[in-house]
């Protein structure tokens, strides 16, 4: 295995071109042509078998080992955001508007060098790799869903995947058994009242009254409804009533989102809103329309696949610290993946070194240190290699 | 007129020695034997006609003129409060936590001492006249009801009423046209949610909570609801959820008052509150009890015995202004008769002299000035004489 | 006056022709160049003194009396509203989006066929009649200030004005004394949180809670501190604070209206708003812009003027019926002229015969009876010339 | 050790009477006189060192082994609560009001036997055993906290507590790391109002209403103040403002309870819930008291210590399953030894068999399968061992 973590140390400026060549070209979700285009010609002169359009624009390289074993999947995703890139570097954003501010850049760059060298690995190679690029993370439905669906894991055993976590150490893995990043759902509540003159409000059911009592009501979802020991989040993000002065608004739109761990707790959240909101229009003789749509479920960690990864990330030199990270609010499509085959979500440290302010994803300013592609390359390799020698048949083993 | 006013005017100590009596021995509503015998004996003794035991602890004695004409029915009110006296003065009340101190001992005086003047009066006076001492006034359901399906209006052509008013000025006599009094109901909810341990709220529907939501939500039904044109008032005086702090509250208790003066919002308003209790019931997921009773209606005083009420007030002497009261949210069972026959509540003004405080009815150290006596019997006395002479039949007049 | 009023039936056409001329050329408040060009002509054009340009596009023309004696103020109003007319007649508004929705076209109509026949009546004349033609009565701050500041009420004693009322019966004028159109004021707050992702609201200041909890907070202005005998009103028309679904609003705008007719209550109400937001920020952790524009004040009839009104209407052939008409929570500029000087601001039954809909004022297909245009004129004329000679200089009197 | 569970085996059935005994015979926290003496007489007639009134009614026992090592606490709680006893058993409670029904009676008896038995087991002891029996763990301040500052966690290296669960099954012990019980606070809030009669809201300032806009303000904190990810509770758990129907509340008092795991967030909702009052009294206009009382504080598990106790309980035989338990709400004093001395605090399943219903702990049917008292004891037993040989001195090691 060294010999293989050694050939990953030795192509790191590669993956640090390619990192800054897709980050000078960003692409923005199902947008990305020119990405996968360039990522299926990288593995193509390569030789490797590639698959392109998978669900979309997503892309599948196959390497297949010499030995029979475990088919592993490795996931990394391609998009980019509709961010304008404020950063003064060499590699900056050429396209207006459009940026990297997710990494998305990096997980691409260091599978694609980690699948050159796992294919002149082949012949110690207990199984196969599928190198899983997908399109359109940041953007539901995103892209793994279709990718599914259209056999990006026909024959996984075992998926892995990493996010670099631009405001956790370098050297840092941070792992989590179980539920690690939560469902994001988007409600929509248009509340239709009768609108008429400001000073007759007698003669109207007012929709700026009914939203406000709406609001004031749902937050006992979080606070009396749910299991306290279950986290939930329910944000109303955007209330728009536009009206002139002395008008009495005829109706409200809100819009936000729910964020849970739990399906339960998913489940009654949804129907738990639309309860307030009929109790609401019941009160102040009003109608409603409700929405609730799904995005990506909770990604969830399984439990023997995180333990493998604990084990694999703490064998590497540039691996300081193996951590249990906290519960993330944030969504994540990864969680498809994890819904059909076994497997682990993890985060790699990426802060950059010696910077005044770490720039959160999502900001203009947002970006990662280049030596975290190694580690994560490098801690893919190790689970993949760990698991498929774990898991080889008996009597046959790689050669050392 | 100008004979039966002096005569009056020498019976005023008469008035204050009744008055300070009656003070002395104030009885609660509907226990006021004692106060019904004193009134009836005064007139037996003045071989008045009189009836006792009307719808209760009423007592209506009668006076009927030489000429034929109208029938005025006059009346005072004659309980008391559960209120301890905290006056220092020769006349206080002599029986604990009992206390005229709304002014009805002034009323029985007044009239009492204008019944026997009347009397002698016999022979000039043009048509009947009723003095009608009602029991019961401060305590709904009232006096007022029960007499008058006992018969005290029969034959009553048009009634008259005042409240001795304390806050205001002696010589001041205040009349208003239409509504004057508040409609006072009473209204009793109670939230059945079901209660648990303080720790686990989603395993209850916490009663306390769907209480502050309702009473929230109730403000809208004054403040957007009912026109604004419309005075209105729902009150929650009490709400009683009575737990340990660790306990999650099963059920809670509200009771409160309704003030209206438009029959149509009364209506609305009882409605009105149900419909937000319901929402509130529907949104929380928790049943509800809910119970309207209905105190006094709203006094509204007619047109036209309003106009001859301001006219009889402004000849008296003593009377230096007569003015438009605003509306008073307080209620009042005289609103009963108004509704039978035609008439007028009006105030006499009784503020005392050179108190440093004008301590409001119902007050422990409440008092008036008992000079007001004399204006409230003259005024009484005006407008009954006036309304007999403009309602005489034609060709037939008093002596000048 | 017989002779007066003979002389305005005839005239009915024409003030007919005026007002259609002026309704399919409406201009909106501020911008009224030409229909303040056609008042002034029409004047100069009979030889009538009139002054241009007044306080903006005010016209006041001046009627000197032979005989000596007070000085009437008249006053219409002149600007349309930015509606567009969706009536189906032949004198139809020609400018799209601009429409004379609110009767002021025959307000002018009716005063200048009246200015006109003052005009020829000078020699009985016991006075002087101002024609106070009014520019911008539909948006704040009116013209009445500006006009009132430029002289306009200069030498005047008494003013009168009406409104043509499309949802009540032609031949009825309605009445009331003291207060008859509220303060219509305006508000806008800002409310300054700090924004966030939505799946992390603790790290927020959530604008939107705090609006929801402001707004439901506001209710009690009107539920429970505002005295219930005096009308009021506190709308929120306005709420925006447009974001993405997964965002946390860092600010919200609600903007809304208040309607009095107490002095006291307005200011009061101005003062409570702050005080409740002041609440809010403190409790949510967050900052605030509040803004309280006042517009016009309350109208505020005169009492005695008033009176006069009323008996000057009730001699008129085709007024039917003079009622007091309940409080209007609208709002009218000829509040300041009532500030300045007696007088009266009465409405003129105006509604259109065998409608089947009664359209509001402000509405799209809005339209009133010409009949009343007569009425008004006669109304207007009634009250100038009784006024004129009860307030006669002794000795003088017109010629029968 | 086996020699020392065949003892511990042989007299369950001496557990169970003494468990039947205390069942029978309960006191109230802080009143446990009697109890106490129980406990001290049975070690006495021991020959066993006890010492007395430890911190109050506190018996602590100690136990020296022959080897030298490590001194490890055992702690049992021994109060009752003020609950009527409704089971139909032999062995119910005689006190009228009192009840054993949390089990506590259970863990005496099962910590009695096996100070007991271990003092026979002294020659193999490696170190030292003290049995802190505490009193009043169902009352805060409780028992742990005086019985430490008296000395009872002198000397010693490592705490284990176990809780009889009768809502869990027989044979499992149920574990955490870090939290597993909440700080459990109370609090209480005076809101001052200014009250007087239900018909005159705006010369009050109303305190129920305050009290509604509080506790629907309070809600803000667990939806939006508080990382979704720390569970935390805030109940009001009971509201008073209890009048007269037509009465406006001049005061309100709310008692609750507040619920947090991370002493941070703890402290924030202490200082937020005065924040949101502050914010209602300003807004509203009134006065407030405001205590917050500090109950136990979360119980906090070291993670070697748990380890320890995992491993110690899967080689029990009845022990079929050893499971982590989700976070509980509730509170425990045993959390002031685990901020002094390393440990562990875990359940014992208990629930009884073939019962139709399990009723919960502080349920007058509260009953527990008493051969759990067995398990709890050899767990107990095989923790304290596993940690003195594991912490023994190099050299020293016990016989076989």
């Amino acid at each position: 295995m060294s010999e293989l973590y050694q050939k990953l140390e030795q192509r790191w400026r590669e993956m640090v071109e390619i990192r800054r060549h897709l980050h000078k070209h960003p692409e923005l979700s199902f947008q990305e042509k020119n990405t996968a285009k360039y990522i299926s010609e990288y593995y193509r002169q390569l030789g490797i078998d590639v698959r392109e359009r998978v669900g979309g624009n997503g892309v599948v390289a196959t390497i297949k080992g010499r030995l029979p074993g475990k088919t592993v999947g490795l996931r990394a995703d391609f998009d980019a955001l509709p961010i304008q890139d404020e950063k003064d570097v060499e590699y900056k954003s050429t396209v207006p508007g459009v940026m990297h501010a997710c990494g998305h850049d990096g997980h691409t760059a260091a599978l694609l060098v980690l699948g050159k060298t796992l294919n002149e690995y082949r012949s110690q190679l207990q199984g196969t790799v599928k190198l899983i690029h997908q399109h359109a993370e940041e953007y539901a439905p995103g892209g793994a869903k279709p990718m599914i669906e259209d056999g990006c894991l026909e024959g996984v055993d075992v998926i892995f995947g990493t996010h670099l976590w631009a405001t956790e150490k370098l050297g840092k893995i941070l792992f989590r058994t179980g539920p690690i990043m939560a469902a994001a759902d988007r409600f929509e509540v248009v509340i239709k009242g009768s609108g008429g003159h400001g000073a007759q409000p007698h003669k109207t059911k007012d929709a700026i009254v009914a939203g406000a009592q709406l609001i004031t009501d749902l937050q006992q979802i979080v606070s009396r409804r749910v299991n306290p020991i279950d986290p939930a989040v329910v944000t109303v993000g955007s209330f728009v009533a536009d009206n002139a002065f002395n008008v009495i608004a005829d109706s409200a739109k809100l819009i936000g989102t729910v964020r849970t761990f739990n399906p339960e707790v998913r489940d009654f959240i949804e129907t738990e809103i639309e309860q307030i909101i009929k109790g609401v229009a019941l009160s102040v003789g009003c109608e409603y329309e409700y929405r609730f749509e799904r995005g990506y479920p909770a990604v969830v960690n399984h439990s023997e696949e995180t333990q493998l990864l604990i084990e694999s990330a703490a064998e590497i030199d540039e691996v300081h610290s193996v951590e249990e990270i906290e519960l993330q609010m944030g969504g994540e499509d990864f969680a498809y993946y994890l819904e059909r085959v076994k497997g682990t979500f993890f985060f790699t440290g990426a802060a950059p070194e010696n910077a005044d302010t770490l720039y959160p994803h999502h900001h203009p300013r947002f970006d990662i240190n280049e030596k975290a592609l190694l580690i994560a390359a490098k801690t893919l390799a190790s689970a993949t290699l760990h698991y498929q020698k774990k898991h080889a048949e008996p009597g046959i083993t790689a050669r050392k």
